[in-house]
């Protein structure tokens, strides 16, 4: 049993993933992004992305409430119904589900975010964001063992109910290990961890698990979130992480064959 | 049993229905609207409605591909996570899902509709509207028997695997057949059917089933959808359907009391 997420960045073919997937039914759980087209719905409804970055050098995205309803309105809406579209016209029995539907994806909202703009040090408040603390895997089971493919989505709900922009990458890690799930494949629209962003050549194609610490220095921008989910999900029992390329013809297969970098 | 429809048109306070809604957890399976609010999105995204009439005088949203895409974000994205966010904060267990999720409402693309513009008939194609033939009413009682309040909106499936957009009435009213529920309540932003649709002190508070016909003068615009899917309910089962006012304090409960339009 594996995680799979697939990201929502420019040059992702879903249609590929969609029929790769109907070689694993009954044996995986999808996640997946929407953040290319959250911010062009952004730029047109006139409340342009805002893109910022932590003291330590993450970034994310900053969210008012009226990006809140954007995104979720994006990501559970056009992205994950239009993916769960796709999967049911290849014959693949899909549901899916946001983070908020039957508390999936639960956890704590931070409102405020300390951020360096400008070499300068700031506190935002009114963020709606968070972190995914707990899984209502029970749930996902259910579906599973009914049938259904579970095609999951954030945003996420605070433990006071309201709905939270997580990352997806690290609530894929986490659903991954609250499901005992061996392997967590995250893909998106780079070969893998590359020592030159620059150089879809300079793939690094292995990392044991032991040595990720020292490899953290190659992840620019996106990738940092990917290297902290993926060490969330190892901590956490699982067994192998492979970041791979979701621009393939069979990017779940090639991603189970160690294409990417493999991460155990 | 029973199953409630609530519109998407302005002037309905989703938060009293939320409230509403806790006294009858685990005995009903929700189903929204939201025309309203699709119709100021698409204004926004530069893609405005094209409501069309038929020769027999119904009113639908004309649905290219573009607003179906628009149209599924808003309901299924926006509508239906932004209402099962605020039943989660009143402590309910709800999950949100279109039709195109596990194949709930499934039916019949019809790709081409006749119109009459300006007094002149006319066909348009790539239409994407259909009508709902056939619930998967076992996903539905799944999640039920485990606790969860399903939340259930357009758009439904094609055979063919295709998202379409669906009357939320009619889709209702099937669902109710199919569950085996014992009343529909349709509640929206008008007391019940009106004599004159211009005084909400005109309410018709009482129709004998067999007389339904002679009523369906009084119905306009939108009303029309309901007094069919009310017809449909009650040929198919289900033993009274209350056409409510959704804009109380307590829209549920007036509504299971008799308030609005009873039909049985």
């Amino acid at each position: 049993m594996f995680v799979v997420k697939v990201g929502g960045a420019e040059g992702i073919d879903l249609d590929s993933f969609s029929r790769d997937l109907k070689n694993y039914v009954g044996k995986c759980v999808v996640v997946h992004g929407g953040s290319g087209e959250t911010n062009r719905i952004s730029e047109l409804l006139d409340h342009p992305p805002k893109m910022v970055t932590s003291p330590s050098g993450y970034t994310s995205r900053f969210t008012d409430r009226e990006t809140l309803e954007i995104f979720t309105m994006v990501y559970a809406g056009k992205v994950n119904k239009l993916l769960v579209e796709k999967l049911q016209a290849e014959g693949i029995n899909a549901v899916g589900l946001s983070g908020i539907d039957g508390r999936i994806f639960e956890g704590t909202r931070k409102s405020s975010v300390r951020i360096v703009e400008n070499g300068k040090k700031k506190v935002l408040h009114g963020d709606y964001t968070g972190r995914v603390e707990k899984v209502n895997s029970s749930l996902i089971s259910l579906l599973m063992e009914n049938g259904y493919i579970p095609v999951l989505t954030p945003p996420a709900i605070s433990y006071d109910g309201e709905a939270m922009n997580v990352d997806g990458d690290r609530a894929a890690a986490m659903l991954a290990s609250a499901l005992g799930a061996e392997k967590l494949l995250l893909l998106s629209n780079v070969p893998g961890l590359l020592k030159n962003p620059e150089d879809e050549g300079s793939l690094i194609d292995t990392i044991p698990k032991a040595k990720i610490e020292s490899f953290t220095e190659y992840a620019k921008g996106r990738m940092k979130k990917k290297i902290l989910g993926t060490k969330e999900a190892l901590d956490n029992g699982v067994k192998e992480v492979v970041i791979g390329d979701a621009r393939s013809e069979t990017p779940i297969t090639d991603a189970l064959n160690g294409k990417g970098t493999c991460i155990k």
